[in-house]
């Protein structure tokens, strides 16, 4: 820490390793497969730390990221995006060195799949069980049913189940709410097994956002959960009440380069390059882009919301904090910054140090 | 463009050689020197185009940048970024190899300047003319006579001058505001000027955000212009009103991956980590993440604001569109986003591609 002199994440490898032991714990309880999303960290070492807790099998967002972790030893990937039709030879060559999960929800990229798939590739079918973002919506099984019948005309796909993200227990604004999103998502996508288990007894029903699989207790007839964030958790995650202050893995630690007593704020080498633009909504009302802890009398000191990121421009941060704390800042001190959405964060600076020391490289950009 | 199948950043070269020439010759105009900031673009290839216009002396915004130019042939380079005190070991080493200047804007940082400076640096103030990022506010002489009397122990040490970034022309809702802002900055630098430049005669004004310098006429006593930004310009500084949608030199290429007939999206593959999270106000009063070029008969034509980039979650956009627009789009095609703020854009990629197919690296994350 004394050695940083730049903006740089660091991750806490301890605490990466209880909340991935947690979840695995979590998912044993409930009999499910544990297929972590590794978008959140995109780093062959962290990946690493998942295998002591028996993960073998995993989650990502894009052709490179599974490329990347096949080529660091991951051999069964599910790519949990809509498939990309004009990455077809990639996902090819792929299939043919690892077993590969797609996603499909539109006709036209299943057969484009169903004509061009040349290996042993298993499909999901994605389903929208109310985040409208993407998928089938979950009472759409016309357009299932027809989806499974050209998917049928390549003997190289195997139809695998249902896959959603319920991603709109993010905007819930009550633990109560997560509980009745994943609840509603949870009986579509039984209705769905109910339906069609009968032609397709190995089908599987996929479920994972980190809210629900952080703090729900009913998972009835879910096979996987794919979480991502968990490892690292961050603000967003606190603020809905999955997870605890002391469990977010990752800070960014930033040089303070100047104060403005008139202002009572403190300028911070740390901007937009660096901890990304994403915002909650401080207790004030305000847009919070990270929460501050300053070190004091050699101890680490977490500020209230009182005290925090206000504003970001490209390299420079902006803390607001109470005329007592601006006393205790200092030019040239380093504060550390935890983010409000990790996975952005750790996108952005594509490297991290654990709190060890260890220098951990990200997958490149390209 | 045929061949592209996933996210990616094009960059117009002839575009780009308008901006600088267009700014070249206002500075020529202004008897200005021109010192382009290179925060915007992070490529050794995209500074290499600005040489034709006479250009060699550039801004950067952080000590890697800086030892990234060096490396690539740039000898005279201001830093323009609160002197970051726990970097001055790097400092000395750049300084030693090229013509440094760096900003100071408080007695700590010029303190340990003073202190620790074993090569030649110069010493621009930095000037707060009413953004209140950072900086010294205009009026407050008594400070910048104590970091001048600081600064004098070292002779190591030159006082190059004042530098200001009005960066509240970001926020102005008429380019009259822009005008009125530059032209209060003006008046400030110029008064310091004439307190400061009989005891200092070799001493500078430097201004330069892309928004004034682009549209402004009167630089009047100013020696200096750093914008940035113009050689890509974005629709941030389009909905400012300083430059016009054909001036914009870069665009995101995504491929769509899905359509939602209920709501009229669109969904691509393209989301926070390939365009950033900064928005502007749409003419509905939403949120808007990019404007939408799509191909149509084999033409190129740009969406009116009702159809945009609406959302954007990791690696997912999603645009709304008109319904008679969301028939001319199709999974699988490729549809060009132009970006709100090109930085952070460019910055999230970390890598671009000519229109002619050229690759350009940008500087590594660390």
């Amino acid at each position: 820490m004394t050695e940083i002199t730049r903006p740089t994440l660091i991750i806490d490898k301890e605490i990466c390793l209880q909340n991935i032991e947690r979840m695995a714990k979590k998912a044993e309880k409930h009999k499910l497969r544990l297929r972590p999303h590794f978008k959140t960290h995109q780093a062959a070492k962290v990946g690493e730390w998942f295998k002591q807790f028996g993960i073998s099998q995993i989650t990502v967002s894009s052709v490179s990221m599974a490329e990347y972790f096949a080529s660091n030893g991951w051999s069964d990937i599910t790519l949990a995006f809509p498939l990309n039709i004009l990455e077809i030879s990639r996902i090819n060559r792929l299939a043919d060195s690892i077993k590969l999960n797609v996603l499909v929800e539109n006709r036209e990229a299943a057969e484009v799949l169903a004509l061009k798939a040349s290996k042993k590739i298993g499909v999901f079918l994605k389903i929208d069980t109310g985040y409208n973002r993407t998928g089938i919506p979950a009472g759409r099984t016309g357009r299932i049913d027809s989806i499974l019948d050209i998917l049928s005309k390549n003997s190289k796909l195997t139809f695998k189940g249902f896959l959603t993200h319920t991603g709109h227990t993010y905007t819930a604004r009550s633990t109560n709410e997560i509980f009745s999103s994943h609840f509603d998502a949870l009986l579509k996508l039984k209705q769905l097994r109910n339906r069609y288990q009968k032609n397709y007894p190995g089908m599987e029903l996929s479920m994972g956002d980190t809210p629900s699989a952080s703090i729900c207790g009913n998972f009835d007839g879910v096979d996987e959960l794919r979480p991502g964030n968990f490892v690292f958790y961050d603000l967003t995650q606190h603020k809905l009440g999955v997870c605890e202050i002391s469990d977010i893995a990752v800070k960014v630690v930033c040089p303070v380069v100047a104060k403005h007593v008139s202002r009572n704020e403190i300028v911070i080498y740390g901007g937009a390059v660096h901890l990304s633009k994403d915002t909650l909504q401080n207790t004030d009302g305000k847009e919070l882009y990270g929460r501050v802890i300053i070190n004091h009398d050699g101890e680490k000191v977490l500020l209230d919301t009182k005290n925090y990121l206000t504003r970001l421009s490209q390299e420079h941060g902006i803390i607001k904090v109470t005329p007592a704390n601006f006393k205790l800042i200092n030019v040239g001190d380093l504060v550390e910054i935890i983010p409000v959405h990790s996975c952005l964060t750790a996108n952005i600076l594509g490297h991290m140090i654990t709190s060890e020391g260890e220098f951990i490289e990200m997958m490149p950009k390209y």
